[in-house]
């Protein structure tokens, strides 16, 4: 039995499943305008953020999804000069997007200013890259500015948010989608984290038929391992205006570091299991 | 807070985690000469075995590991006749195994045989190939099997054991090794599930480099997802006597159904993670 006092658990009820980490101690707690933001340290995984009582990210092993979320999608387009970053507070994935020299602006479009000044102040390393010049911080709801952003204004979308409950439900809708393909350029992708192969089949499955269903015309998931989200495996979506253009010869001469991704992952990322691709056909 | 009367819970208490399924109720509990064995029924895994407090595998996702402790390692050797299972009690990978056409014998060395009892009672989806003529099983300690056999009696060895304490302790010594390469043939494979990638890097590198010095010529780690497990990714290490001879127009062609491995996961899945590389190469 787990001592509430010394652990912090994640429920799945859904799921009847549950993830626990061991704390040394909460470090802050906020109610924000949107959201119930708690920050923990714990014994093995550093520390912890939480949002609404689901694990956002662990200093331990948040590599694994901000890379993927990242260097699969920037590597595949042809020429990845602007960047839009919706949600993606904790500045991870900025940080691995602000490591590919072919970037010329990126921008994060956060609706909570405040989860992004909880990491500068306990995950600094996510936020290193923050002072970069290429770097903009738009504090405002993402859903509006693909609304009302300009037509061919961007490569490259990711869309790093929350589960599709509470403020980040509108961003897995049609409309949605529809919005970014019209903000996105020729070779356009869109890059969206779509929980669990394992927990969550129904949602990668409507997602895709959105996407498709707004003009994109191919979608691919693909899929890495992430320890402290439910199940421990998850998987993200790229959305494509025209298709993938893997700049293979860049992989390999890739100039900066990264702990998770290579140019095998990369291309074993997209291999999928046979019960999701039945799974993907069948409905 | 989890109740303790409707959650099992394993602790992983090295890594500061823990993993819990909602229980119905518990099924069985049987301490025998070897080991602690409960089953339990899940809300939402199906069945659950629990081994010394340690998750062995459930109804929902145990195919994740049984494929692929089994068809990449069979579609690596050229002509695998004779199959051993060292430990695998609860059948599931013996199933696998019996799946290709190409073997003519699969012996499971357990030395528990209540774990097979209780697997055929409460998993008889796993036992479903128990009946094969191809199948044999022996109740007997696999340490020993190995040092007995005779040289060049098999082609496969698969090692389906428990984490590398209490009785499984053995099967990750060079001793054991030595034994196992003897008694391969000449192209002959032997797969051993190797733990956490994030978890457990010193002991994956401690069995690569046992392997290697036991007279291995090649090792290769592969990774797969295991919700099940500690950190929820999981690996196997296959050791060579030669080397890996991949058929693929074999499982391009494969007469079976799998639910995960097919031939793009294959080749996904011995892509191995920088940190991963780094950290074998390092020591």
């Amino acid at each position: 039995m787990l001592d509430a006092r010394d652990w912090f658990t994640e429920i799945d009820a859904k799921d009847g499943s549950a993830f626990s980490l061991k704390i040394k101690r909460k470090l802050h707690e906020e109610q924000t305008p949107f959201q119930k933001i708690e920050i923990y340290e714990t014994e093995t995984f550093g520390r912890l953020m939480v949002i609404d009582g689901c694990i956002m990210l662990s200093s331990r092993d948040n590599f694994l999804y901000h890379e993927m979320m990242t260097h699969p999608v920037l590597y595949s387009h042809p020429d990845p000069r602007r960047v839009w970053i919706i949600g993606g507070g904790d500045c991870g994935s900025l940080k691995e997007v602000l490591k590919h020299p072919e970037v010329e602006t990126a921008i994060q479009i956060e609706i909570d200013e405040q989860v992004t000044r909880l990491a500068e102040q306990y995950f600094p390393e996510l936020c290193e890259a923050n002072g970069d010049p290429r770097a903009r911080f738009e504090f405002q709801d993402g859903i509006q500015w693909v609304r009302e952003a300009t037509p061919d204004s961007v490569e490259v979308i990711i869309v790093d948010s929350t589960d599709p409950i509470g403020p980040a439900e509108g961003l897995f809708t049609e409309a949605f989608y529809r919005n970014c393909l019209r903000c996105l350029s020729r070779a356009g992708l869109l890059v969206q984290q779509s929980e669990s192969p394992l927990f969550h089949l129904d949602l990668i499955y409507t997602m895709r038929a959105a996407m498709k269903a707004a003009g994109f015309r191919e979608v691919h998931t693909l899929f890495f391992p992430q320890p402290v989200y439910p199940s421990g495996w998850w998987s993200a979506t790229i959305a494509c205006k025209a298709g993938l253009f893997p700049r293979v010869q860049d992989i390999q001469r890739q100039s900066f570091v990264t702990r998770y991704y290579n140019l095998a992952i990369h291309q074993a990322a997209f291999a999928a299991p046979d019960f999701f691709r039945e799974a993907m056909a069948r409905r």
